[in-house]
C-alpha cells in the first residue's frame, strides 16, 4: 500500500494535503491529488516530489476509475452527493475509501459491499461530524468503563471568529464555513431529548430561546441555539437510553435575536422568488415586507423596528442597519429568493479577510451517576486559526482525514464495511495525534448535587 | 344532448344533484350519479324518475369510460388530482366536461386538444374559486364599461358560522368545508400588490397582521389575513396592470390572534412526527414545546402563556384551554405530526353539528377613477346555509355547476378548450339565475377623496 488518491482541492483541502505530503516521504507514499481545476491542485502539490497534481472531471466516469484503479486508498473531499459514485467505484475496484461528510442512507446500505470485499469506508471524519464523535465517544468509553451510568449528554460546537475581531462588527461573526448553511440554519423543528422526554422548538422560536453557555476563557457566556438533528447518534454512540440529550450551535453574545429578527422579516426564506429583485434595493426589498397597516407615517427603519418590537438604536436594528438592509443600493441579482438576496449580502460583509483568524469551540458535557453520586464532566476544545488561508476549520476537518490515512495505510485499521469513528480503534489514534497539532480536549468534572 | 354524468356522490354534491334532477323532467335529461358507495349514490338520486345510481371504482378504466362514453356532459366531483384521468377520457370519448376545482397546469396543456374537439372544459365553477371570479368580472367588466380605470381590487372571503353560534365556542369557527385546508391555510408567504409594488408577509407574522374589514349587516368588524396566491388571476382578470391587488380570508374578531398562537407553538408543522405520540396527553404534547429555561417552576399552561406573551385568562389562553390542549386526555394518534393531532382535535370540537347554519361571506372592493374622481364600488354576497346536510358552502359550490351543466346542455356557450368562469358568456346568466337561490352581490358605491 503506497498509493493515495485525493479527490478535490479545494479550500478545506490545505491541512489534509500538507499533512499527507509532510508525511509521504518517511512512508514512501505517492500521493495523486485530483481537481477540476489543474492550477488548484498543482499549487497545493506546491513540487513537493512524492506528489502529483492531476485534472480530473469526476463526472467523466472512465477518467475517474482510472485514478482510483492506480490507488490504494481513495480519499474524497468531493461534494457529499458525489460519493455514492466513488463509493461504487472503490467496491468495483477494490479500494479503501475515506471522506469528511455524512455518511448518507445509500452509503450505508453499500456496508455488505465494502465488508465482503474486507475494504473500509469511514465517514464523518472531519470536524462537526467527525471530532465531535471521536471526543465524545472517548469520555463516553472512559465514564462507562469506570461504571459510570450516563444520564445527559450535551454536545455544543460552533466556527466563530476569534475575539479579537468582536469589535470590527455588531454581528461579532464572519462565514468561516458554508454561508448557505448558515442562511438555512434552524429551518425545520429542533428535537432534543430532556428527562426522558422529546423536545420539539419550531423555527420561528429557535433563535429566541437560546440558552446562554459558559466557556473556559471566555468572561462572557456564549449563545446556544439546538440544532435540527441532536437525536441522530443516540444508538451510534451507545446511548439509546439516555434520558438528556442535545446539540447545539454556539454563537457570540447578541447574535440569535438579530438573526430571528431576520427570520420574522422573511429574510431566510428560499422557497420563493422576490419579483424584480434585479429592480429593487435592499431599502425596497425591507418595505415589500411592511403590510400597509403598520404606520405607514414613520420610515422604513422605523416601520421594520415596529414590526420586531426594537427602538430604533437598539443593537438588533444596528445590526440590520450594519448590513446595509436599509440602503438604497440595487440588490441586482435577478429573480432571487430572499435567503439567496440575504446570502449575497452577507458574504460580502461577513467575508473572512486574509489576517482574519477563526476560532473553533467544541464543548461536550456529561452528566453520570457513579457510586450514587451525582457528577458533570466537561470536555472542551478551542482551536484559532492563523489566517484565511489556514483556518481552524480547515485544520480541524482536514487533520483528522490526514492521521487516518496513516493509520489505513500502515495497516492499524481492522474494522472492514461502512462506519463512522465512534469506535476506540479509529477514535484514540486520532485524537491522540491531534494534540500534537493543538487541537486537545480539555475536561473538568464538578459534583451536581 | 340529454345525457348527463356526475361523479362522486359526497357531502358537496347535494345542491348540484338536486339542481340537476329539477331541471331532468323539463329538459328530457338522463342524470346518472356515479359513486365509489352505491348507498350514497342512490340517496342522493332519492328515486328520481330521470335519475340512476351506480356504482363506480374510478381508478377501474373501463368502468369509467364505459359510463362517460354513454354522456354528453360529465360534471366531476372527485378530487382534484383525478380531473387530468378523467379530462383525457372526454378529449377521446369527445364529451364536455365541468368541475369546480382549481384547474392545473396539466390540465391548461390538453386546452388545444379540448378545443380541436370543440369540447368544453369548464373549471373553478364553485365558489372559490368559482363565485369569486364570476362577480368580479361581472363589476370589472362594468367599471372598464363605463371608461373606469380601476386602481385597486381587493376581494375576501370566509366560510363561517351564522351569529347564533358565536356565544357557543370561543374560536366562533366551525369547519364547513376542508378541515385539512384550514389547519395548513397560510403556510408559505403571503404575496399581493399594494401600489404598484409586490408584498410579502412570512407565515410567522400572517395571523399578526390581519386587517379589519366591515361587513355590511354587522356592527363588530371581521379581520382578514392574506392569501398566498393573491397575484394568480392579474392575466385572467385583465389586470395586468393594476396597482393594488389582495386577496384575503374572512374570520370573526378573535380568531388570528389565536391561530397565531398554535402556529407560534408549533401545532400547525406537518413535516415530521411526534415521538410517541399515540403515549402522550395532549398536555404532554403542549409541554414537549416548552424548553428548560421557560420558567420551570409554572405549570404547563402558564409557561405557554408565558411563551406567547398571554395572561393567564386571556382570550387566546381561553381558546387554547376549550380545545383541551391542557387536558391530561390521550392523544392515541400513532406517529401523527402536529399538524395531524391539531386536526384530529379540532374535527371534534369544531364539528357543524345538525341544526348549525353555516355562513358564506364574500366581498368585493373595486377602487377605479372615472372621469377624474376616485370611486369605490363594494359588491357583497352572505349566504346563510340551512343545517349540516344543507349547507350555504354546498349550495354555493353546488349551484354554479348546475346551472352552467344547463347552459351547456341547451347549447348556449359557445367558447371551447379550457377555461374559468370569467367570460360575459359563463358569468351573467349563471350569476343571474344565482340570485333565484338567493346567491346575490349588494353593491354600493363611495368617493374616495
Amino acid at each position: 500500500m503506497n498509493n493515495i488518491l485525493i479527490l478535490g482541492a479545494g479550500r478545506s483541502s490545505s491541512a489534509l494535503i500538507r499533512y499527507v505530503l509532510d508525511q509521504a516521504k518517511s512512508h514512501n507514499w505517492h500521493v495523486t491529488v485530483a481537481d477540476a481545476d489543474p492550477q488548484v491542485a498543482t499549487k497545493k502539490v506546491n513540487g513537493h516530489p512524492n506528489g502529483l497534481a492531476v485534472w480530473l472531471d469526476v463526472m467523466k466516469v472512465n477518467d475517474r476509475r482510472d485514478l482510483i484503479n492506480r490507488a490504494d486508498l481513495v480519499i474524497s473531499l468531493l461534494p457529499a452527493h458525489l460519493h455514492i459514485d466513488v463509493a461504487t467505484d472503490c467496491i468495483q475496484l477494490n479500494k479503501h475509501l475515506i471522506t469528511a461528510s455524512y455518511v448518507s442512507k445509500d452509503i450505508y446500505k453499500l456496508s455488505d459491499d465494502f465488508r465482503h470485499k474486507e475494504l473500509i469506508f469511514m465517514g464523518e471524519l472531519g470536524l462537526d461530524p467527525g471530532i465531535d464523535h471521536m471526543s465524545a465517544m472517548k469520555t463516553i468509553d472512559e465514564i462507562k468503563g469506570i461504571g459510570g451510568k450516563l444520564m445527559a449528554f450535551r454536545s455544543n460546537a460552533g466556527g466563530l471568529v476569534a475575539p479579537e475581531y468582536l469589535e470590527k462588527n455588531p454581528w461579532r461573526y464572519k462565514f468561516t464555513w458554508n454561508p448557505r448553511n448558515v442562511v438555512k440554519a434552524g429551518q425545520g423543528t429542533a428535537q432534543y431529548l430532556e428527562d426522558d422526554k422529546f423536545k420539539y422548538i419550531p423555527y420561528n422560536r429557535l433563535f429566541k430561546e437560546y440558552k446562554l453557555v459558559n466557556i473556559p476563557g471566555f468572561d462572557e457566556p456564549f449563545e446556544v441555539y439546538a440544532n435540527r438533528e441532536s437525536l441522530l447518534y443516540r444508538e451510534a454512540y451507545g446511548l439509546g437510553d439516555i434520558p438528556n440529550l442535545y446539540r447545539g450551535t454556539i454563537r457570540y453574545r447578541g447574535f440569535c435575536d438579530a438573526w430571528n429578527a431576520l427570520i420574522k422579516i422573511g429574510l431566510t426564506d428560499g422557497s420563493y422568488p422576490i419579483m424584480d429583485s434585479e429592480k429593487l434595493s435592499y431599502h425596497e426589498l425591507m418595505e415589500a415586507y411592511l403590510s400597509v397597516d403598520n404606520k405607514p407615517g414613520l420610515s422604513v427603519k422605523d416601520r421594520v423596528g415596529e414590526l420586531l418590537g426594537e427602538r430604533p438604536f437598539s443593537p438588533v436594528m444596528k445590526k440590520l442597519d450594519w448590513l446595509g438592509l436599509f440602503s438604497k443600493k440595487k440588490i441586482t441579482l435577478a429573480k432571487a429568493t430572499p435567503a439567496l438576496i440575504l446570502e449575497e449580502l452577507l458574504l460580502k460583509k461577513w467575508q473572512l479577510e486574509q489576517n482574519d483568524r477563526d476560532l473553533i469551540i467544541m464543548q461536550h458535557e456529561f452528566d453520570f451517576e457513579l457510586n450514587g453520586k451525582k457528577k458533570r464532566r466537561y470536555s472542551s476544545m478551542l482551536l484559532y486559526g492563523n489566517n484565511a488561508d489556514d483556518t481552524a476549520i480547515a485544520q480541524t476537518v482536514g487533520l483528522p482525514l490526514g492521521i487516518f490515512a496513516k493509520l489505513v495505510m500502515t495497516g492499524k485499521i481492522t474494522s472492514r464495511g461502512v462506519n463512522i469513528p465512534v469506535s476506540k480503534e479509529a477514535y484514540e489514534p486520532v485524537l491522540k495525534e491531534l494534540e500534537d497539532y493543538g487541537i486537545k480536549f480539555n475536561e473538568r468534572e464538578e459534583d451536581l448535587n
